[in-house]
């Protein structure tokens, strides 16, 4: 397929995501600092969210950068992705809402949990056909992402285990920890990471 | 027309398209469970829409990756198209909200009904466009599309009436019977749908 | 300025006031007929201002396409041109909600006419830079669209005072007029409107 | 990194920061006058906020047609500036709503404070990758640009003090001095700043 095209409709998707949360602020009913201030945790979970997302785009850029062909199957698992994604805004303003409560917080976690299945899939899909059309290079280098590396590895799991007994004993920890996970993420990458077009 | 600029407005249409169905979703008043499943039913509508918008857009990346021309024509027929796919969040709004009830299930099915008329009439624009500049190979491929070939055939109007008569005595079984429907067509497509560019 | 980044971010804008205006369907809170046949006379407006937009973008592409460089001037006109676009859904939203009241039909009317200044603003200044670099033969393509000539004329002029007028007597004759104008307007067009990439 | 990615990905974020803010006008439910000039003020701080923005992108274009490199940590100051940026619709509602309340007005002056601070270090970031790659005259030509002068000259903190004075004895004021600020820098620009593509 055209590339570029799936590219920008992934990008289209993934800037209103990214933007619709802002619709969950609330314009405050007063005109005194009170009103703004009640909005302070849906502020820190959609900033949590904005990392989130930015992780997710950073890593997508490159995967597609170095992507010899996008077929039929990585355009589905592609939309899967997206699909898991457009649930986080939902996810977002649940936790935002009640940043002390059980429920979202698990729902928050889940949400993570499912994009981590289709971003791995992804990753997968297009490890895969790269190493059918002998790309052994850039099969290579995206099985080297270390974000693809973390989340199938036996960490990657042990941190669900861990944040949902956080959330069980202090609810808000689920965000925290997911927060410092980002941060990570964002951190780690290959060093050629921004040197692909 | 510059064939990527029409195509870049309509990927930003469908992507508002296809995200702002996530505004739909309400955040939960409470911070119990009961609060995220009563969102099911939504979320099923919004997935069924969702698989759908995903693949209209994939018909519409190969027909306009072989397209020879976007003349005015096919600019308004794209429109309408547009026109009528922005009607399925209203749709499946209602849908998610009243899943067993007849009214929501039956408006579903015409505005799918009326989407498929609007992208047969963008198919043929662009095949009777290709006849007429004597690109035969482009207007057999996009004739060849499964799609085109079972919506315009007696099965793709049949569908309408057993579906119909489904929702009449079983009101859910509207969007399912679109679901399978949709996965056939999403499975059922050229061999050589994802190597145009 | 960079043409394509300059007109794609115009697209974007464009495409989302375009999407926006589906928010404004309300999801109905019965299941029966009349929940969605009250959304009749918003649909209609809708619709109305969907055809508006798109003869507005396909002017612009052509505009745009032949224009030989895009000035920090002609990029704030085509601000300030999206500003009054923007403010297409507020009065479609309230022209849908009272489509038999005069001060919402009066509103369309103002705003469409704000438009039509900024709009006759943007191509004469897309003229104006292409006449001072020389390009007289796309300032003579550019100052020969239908549109531009029949804005800029005393009929131009004289159709706000009829509408007006229509208003008056039988409020919905104003979107209905607009609509018979918009219908001229996208059918009148130069040949080669569509022929410039 | 894709530099036209980024960009594209970037305006897509601007575009839809810039389009929600439409959203805040809420339909008249009555249809006199009164209905709509009600929107008066919001309209106003919408209209200050969409030259803001729009100041924002025409710098923001201008610095992206130079930089020769996106690397990872502009990508990361890129979207925190889109960040702050995405916060704009929520002050503009809250002071759109009570224009000559002092907290809105402190609001709004605080996110273009993180604003300014987030611009600056997007400006300041592509200064320096430009340097240590030996681009010289790009560093130089951005290091000329009057709004990043002016953003971190003593003046460009002096004005947060003036403004916060003024908020204090007539609130409105402050969106107002905002408004001459925005136009003096739509203003005030380099004679190459739309000579780059």
């Amino acid at each position: 397929m055209d590339k570029s095209r799936v590219a920008a409709f992934t990008d289209a998707v993934v800037a209103i995501i990214l933007t619709i949360m802002v619709l969950e602020f609330k314009t405050p009913e007063t005109f005194n600092w009170e009103g703004i201030l009640e909005e302070g945790p849906y502020l820190f979970a959609y900033a949590v969210s904005f990392i989130y997302i930015s992780v997710a785009w950073y890593n997508h850029h490159y995967m597609f950068a170095l992507a010899p062909r996008i077929t039929k199957r990585i355009f589905w698992i592609n939309n899967s992705w997206l699909f898991s994604m457009s649930l986080v805004p939902v996810s977002t303003a649940w936790v935002g809402e009640f940043i002390s409560e059980r429920a979202p917080e698990y729902f928050y976690l889940i949400i993570f949990f499912i994009w981590s299945i289709t971003y791995m899939w992804l990753t997968s899909g297009i490890i895969k056909t790269a190493s059918e059309m002998g790309e052994n290079e850039v099969s290579n280098r995206i099985s080297a992402m270390p974000i693809y590396r973390f989340l199938r590895s036996i960490w990657g799991y042990l941190i669900y285990v861990v944040v949902a007994i956080a959330i069980y004993f202090y609810p808000p920890m689920g965000i925290i920890i997911t927060l410092i996970e980002l941060l990570f993420m964002a951190y780690y990458t290959t060093d050629d990471s921004d040197q692909v077009a």
